[in-house]
């Protein structure tokens, strides 16, 4: 089985946040970020496994900071962990104003979970995953401790 | 402080899936998906707290069953478990075939938390919640549980 | 030829309205409310024929109230009269602000026609309609009359 | 009070149709027809009054022929008739094959009502309507019965 | 090879603009009107042409005028001239307040080029253009020359 | 007047094309492709003016390779020259097949024009273009030439 590291697959999408996109209150919807980020993710795991993926969860997904029309929104994913034909994508959001001086900031992350489809729509084993920095070593242990966890109560994918 | 019943402020939206929300698989885009589950989350926590409502995390979202163009998709929100100023709805997500006799099935579930916020924008204490099935209360002891975990480490909102 | 009540077929498509459904005024576009309506007409005549179906008419169409960003709509729809292979609707929209405490109150209202098309896209004949009520009896009639009417006039369809 | 001839007033507006425009069939959606023809009367309603129109009505709407993907869509509307402070508009829809070299056909065709409103968004009254041709005669003839008979059970707008 | 005039293939598309299509700061996305140029160049391209076309080229796009939610856009497209498989447009954007008595003004124009594709995808010859007026003649007489210098220095298409 | 690099405003929007942005044909729309490179030539813009900007020209717009729905689209803008309130800038549209492995190849590009705006609306000076490489300063002596071409025929902006 091939193997591929972290930085070949890293992907990134940007977008400036347009009025369509807005909620009834103004702020950009947090469905239009989490559609972003699934994108985004789906980008990535393509990359990691050359062939097409399906998103099967979401976790840990969290909120930090609301996202105002105009703003650049720069979303980034990286392959966090690999199973057998799964793969957990780390999806960070960051948000720029092209105005001001001020670095983008982080307004959401998550975890989404990918898996690996052959042309008949079966689950196909994914290249394993070449860890090159301590912060994706430790990431990795943190999601591989979850995956097992759950491994063990049911069936995994 | 006021107490609601999960049953006050239970909330549906439905929605025929259109070409202009497919993904370029052909299915719908689960971005979609997780918009209409955020808006539904939102308008039950709404009606919880009478509020204003912020989302800030989701959490245990899967998808068990692609969505096609054309089916009709019913999401529904419930509050499952409420702190001082959050709440956590359990949204689930059922498909139906409209050509077939089949029922709908469910095709995705997750828990949206939502912080209510007054009008400075402040997060703001909600209605306890009144529980009035079993089913209902057994959600509430997992999400409590898992919610006592998380404060314990970091502050709670 | 089986027989199907209107119960059986009854309909409800309901979501939060969002800017980019707006008019230049800043309210909701009537025309999508109507594209809401057509749907959720086409969903009930589709339970009720359990086959295609194609918009052919729509009448009486009346705006009682304007609809606004972040209301929820509640679009409702069942089968008043049918002919041989068309089905006329009643489609009813609620709208409802989720802050207040006010029940949902009545925006528009119509009826739309559909005719049920075979797979080579031929008009079908649709099951007859069971009336329950007194008010389904009530509008079954004043529609019958109408269609009769027309019919005298013109081919039916 | 002033006066206006319908060709002062008459709009057209023009589309080709777009795959985010399609119904889960493939076929554009009716709702988005709707959408088109109610804001080609507004225009042409708008013209006429000069001040702000909100739809109060739809009547007589008729789907001959299905509209395609990547047909041309041309929407005119003329007033046909007018209240106090009402307008009438006939309002057609034809479409057109532009590979083809037969000419547009009528795809549907309606009666909107639109109401002006003045700054407060009151109801205010629009010029009178000057017809020029015995077509415009005629039509006239008919909503204005139509109208009246509608007055005397109602309250006309 | 037959030949057509300039007002046999002269296309007008026309819509009003929604907010769904502002960009952040509340005018309407140049990008928007961009899109509207490109399809109504290619409607007057195809009806030249009888075939379909591709957008290969623009030029000369200059904004004029700011366009707002609201207003009414109408543009219109001739061709200036022709090449063996080519077709080059003069596209013009004119704007309406539908509120005020003022007329509509140019708010955009541009040159599009299109080629004219057969049914492998292969560039097709098309009609030679009949000029019918001084102004038509002038349009033609500089884009020719424009034609023939790039020409001179690259293949044509 | 301060001075700024091209890398310092350098920007990039990647977006994946969805069947949403489709042309009838089924390729992605020309237009959809313009606004991404309008939104992408503006965010490059602010950053060089720190202001809001106003596109006022396209030129040189040219369409190398239809771009699919599924492909990742990566748009790229630099500031090539500026004039006292004007910025022109390059932009680049490069797609990538995520399935295969061969590298992103050019699909469009473009000089699009901006004037800085300051907060009345007016025209306002920007910094000049630090140019650091034998690119950037040959892109910038062509545009620069083509300026005062035209600023000796009319008035600059």
């Amino acid at each position: 089985m091939s193997k591929k590291s972290v930085s070949q697959s890293k992907s990134v999408l940007s977008q400036v946040m347009l009025p369509s996109q807005a909620n009834p209150g103004g702020k950009v919807h947090g469905g239009e970020i989490m559609k972003m980020m699934d994108t985004c993710g789906g980008v990535a795991a393509m990359r990691h496994a050359k062939m097409n993926v399906v998103t099967v969860k979401v976790d840990e997904l969290e909120f930090f900071q609301p996202i105002k029309v105009g703003q650049l929104v720069i979303c980034d994913a990286e392959v966090a962990f690999v199973g057998r034909t799964s793969m957990e994508l780390k999806i960070t959001v960051k948000v720029e104003d092209l105005m001001s001086d001020s670095p983008a900031i982080v307004a959401l992350s998550a975890f989404f979970t990918y898996v690996a489809l052959d042309i008949q729509g079966n689950p196909h084993s994914v290249p394993e995953l070449v860890l090159e920095t301590d912060e994706q070593r430790e990431i990795f242990e943190v999601r591989k401790h979850r995956y097992l966890e759950k491994k063990s109560a049911f069936n995994s994918y």
